[in-house]
């Protein structure tokens, strides 16, 4: 059983783009929507790009923070959540080559990833797919899903994790913004994992 | 660019089959050489079964732990290290789903590992390829290499793991032990990583 994921930009797929913004380095060619399978496929389907990620074990969090995000952190898939964002990162060899101990205090003693985030639990679902080690342009897929009334609240997140430290390592960041009709079935559900890179 | 590497187990490769131990779990079908190439394919090219893997960042080693470890640690392919072992390793999900703090503990601070097999540095070289983010059987394949010399010391290293708190999570291994001819080309020399799961 494999847990990769193939996120597809093109011109249909139940998943409509209102706005690309490159935040740091090389843009992605613009596309109308995105498309989400559940397969390692190199097909791009219609497609003009696409990125593949796998969604893993927790790599940073600790168990009381997993303990206290499983209380709050909501499914992805809800009904009302009609906007999503999805933010692809890559970050520098430097960041890459730190020890597990220098990422995490990085990651959260001083950029303060999980408690951040917390804060805007349970208004955002998220799910991460880690790209890097398949050889893919971007290091992750960020996936975000929210309702339109929590757009400025999701911006304010973003916002923050920016400014942060551990966004000095960030070389290349590419933020799509989303949305789909509120029927739709729109996203694999099966999940994997909890944490927040 | 890529770093999954397929192992592929059947007729022929440089590396021959001197031995295959079922330590735990399923065995693995008996084939008479193995050969390792540095791309992901799943054409078993005339083998009998492969196994996928990448080589990633560093997952519990700290600073002080990867300083140490690159003051002794030795190269893949060398001229002496005539001999190999290929150990697959699946663990239980209750281990992955373990925070990462809850993991590092076990992994070091109860099992010793790296200090464990630092001391059979410089004898034993090894390489550690990740394989269940790729949905394969085995969570790892280990790869290590020493001198004929050196297989006592070797076997020694890998009883002291195997009686570890770490490998009370191990649900299914498979130990294959190699050798090759003293001239032979055998194996890329891509290195990505220092950890020593």
């Amino acid at each position: 059983m494999t847990n990769i994921f193939t996120f597809i930009g093109g011109s249909k797929g139940p998943w409509s783009v209102k706005k690309i913004t490159t935040v740091i380095g090389e843009p992605l060619a613009s596309v109308a929507a995105i498309q989400i399978v559940e397969r390692d496929t190199q097909e791009a389907l219609a497609g003009e790009w696409l990125v593949r990620g796998f969604t893993s074990n927790i790599r940073y969090a600790t168990l009381d923070e997993v303990k206290a995000l499983k209380k709050v952190q909501p499914e992805l898939s809800r009904r009302e959540a009609t906007c999503a964002a999805m933010i692809l990162i890559k970050k520098s060899d430097k960041w890459w080559e730190l020890a597990q101990d220098q990422r995490r205090r990085i990651f959260e003693e001083q950029s303060h990833h999980n408690s951040i985030g917390m804060e805007y639990l349970p208004a955002v679902a998220r799910r991460l797919y880690h790209s890097r080690d398949l050889g893919e342009e971007f290091d992750f897929i960020t996936w975000f899903e929210f309702a339109k009334s929590d757009l400025s609240k999701f911006d304010e997140l973003v916002n923050r994790l920016r400014a942060s430290e551990e966004w000095t390592y960030v070389e290349r960041e590419v933020d799509i913004r989303l949305e789909r009709e509120e029927q739709n079935s729109h996203m694999p559900v099966k999940e994997r994992e909890d944490d927040r890179e």
